[in-house]
């Protein structure tokens, strides 16, 4: 019942600059990062909690970011070895919606989309800003099949809530996994990239409110340790090599 | 120089309830109330504020509105009565991007189009109360032919001023022209819909913030007031049939 196996989906990686990573600090050195998704199986569907970028689409309009994705980091590639095909999907449900979080949505016509309101009308119509972060536009369907995150906390099925934790984007949205006999799985999405950042506060160069993303930062920290959650870091290599990735799941 | 001749251009009528009109009061009276655009001869370009309603779409989508719109009252029609055809338009200025008001721009693909953002968002991803508002989608334009309608004032050309007076929807816009020898023509779009709702303060059924939209209300007559300006009501039919309609004009 509940939240059962998770899997983490390596999309490959991307590079920016390290000050993009800790905002104003340590520009000019390019950092090669990973980026995944995560792959929630529950006996109420299959969730997935954003979709990794879309190799195609960045290398038309984000080239200079020098991805890399084999087939295997493909969306379908690794819903494979979870043993599930697009179909399976029965949900996405969006941190926010930059290009690097949403661009295997176009595999998945057919699952439903949780996405915060907000968020969706920035990506939209994006502050001068936001145009780049928003650049892969697959997100955008029928109003009708959306569903809305709105308010402080929303949980899709028991023991799967997305936090709203706006600054790094506007509609910004954490997940917290809370699975029998295990210690609750914290997924901060872009509140913070790094472990660096996370013990130093810093947030990301790319931020649409500095000061609402720093108390989000504060917040997750908060929380994290008051439920002992187990925290995963979004965009940490070193992290990352120490997680668990499919079909390996926890 | 500056703002030259002002054209208040007929869009024909429409019917909703008298509680449409004067919030929660004078339910089940169906008042038919009248549409119009305002064109404005400027020596910096032809400048359209608002644009009418589109007869087909209202009868497609809000057919309970029971649309009048005789060919004469098109855009097209009322451009013509002015001596100006779709394509000598130069910029469309929205007070706000319900059905109502934007019409018409179906037939201006070559006019730049003003709007504030917010309204934008909202007209693109409306909360469900606002989706009959918002029906008419013909605003939606790939986002570089936008310009930006922020912050408190703009003023697209000398004597054109946009102030924001939000409420009845997000980023509600009113129109003030500064005319060389008269007092300033001040158009309050949706602010209020009657001298009746003028008089009483009252606002319209419709709306996204009615504190807001109360506090527009008398922002804007309290401006009126100190300026001493002509104010033009907009869906007042008595008041509608005092003005000077296209071809005479201000």
């Amino acid at each position: 019942m509940g939240v059962e196996r998770v899997w983490l989906l390596d999309s490959g990686t991307l590079v920016i600059d390290q000050s993009h990573i800790t905002w104003n600090v340590g520009c000019g050195t390019p950092v090669r990062f990973p980026v995944y998704s995560v792959l929630i199986e529950h006996d109420e569907g299959l969730f997935l909690f954003d979709s990794g970028f879309d190799k195609g689409t960045v290398e038309e309009l984000l080239p200079f970011e020098l991805p890399e994705q084999t087939e295997e980091q493909t969306l379908l590639g690794q819903l494979d070895k979870c043993g599930y095909g697009p179909g399976d999907v029965t949900a996405v449900l969006n941190s926010h919606l930059h290009f690097d979080h949403c661009g295997g949505q176009r595999h998945l016509p057919d699952a439903v989309t949780w996405v915060d309101k907000e968020e969706l009308r920035h990506a939209l119509v994006p502050e001068s800003f936001e145009r780049l972060g928003y650049a892969d536009k697959v997100f955008h369907r029928p109003d009708s099949e959306y569903r809305w995150l709105e308010g402080d906390v929303v949980e899709p099925a028991p023991g799967i809530k997305l936090i709203h934790t706006p600054g790094h984007t506007v509609g910004h949205r954490s997940l917290i996994l809370d699975k029998e006999g295990v210690a609750p799985l914290f997924f901060c999405a872009d509140v913070t990239y790094t472990q660096e950042s996370w013990d130093k506060e810093m947030i990301a160069g790319f931020h649409n409110d500095p000061t609402a993303n720093v108390e989000s930062l504060r917040r997750v920290k908060a929380l994290a340790a008051r439920t002992r959650a187990d925290v995963f870091l979004t965009h940490d290599m070193d992290a990352w090599s120490s997680y668990k990735h499919a079909p390996d799941h926890y």
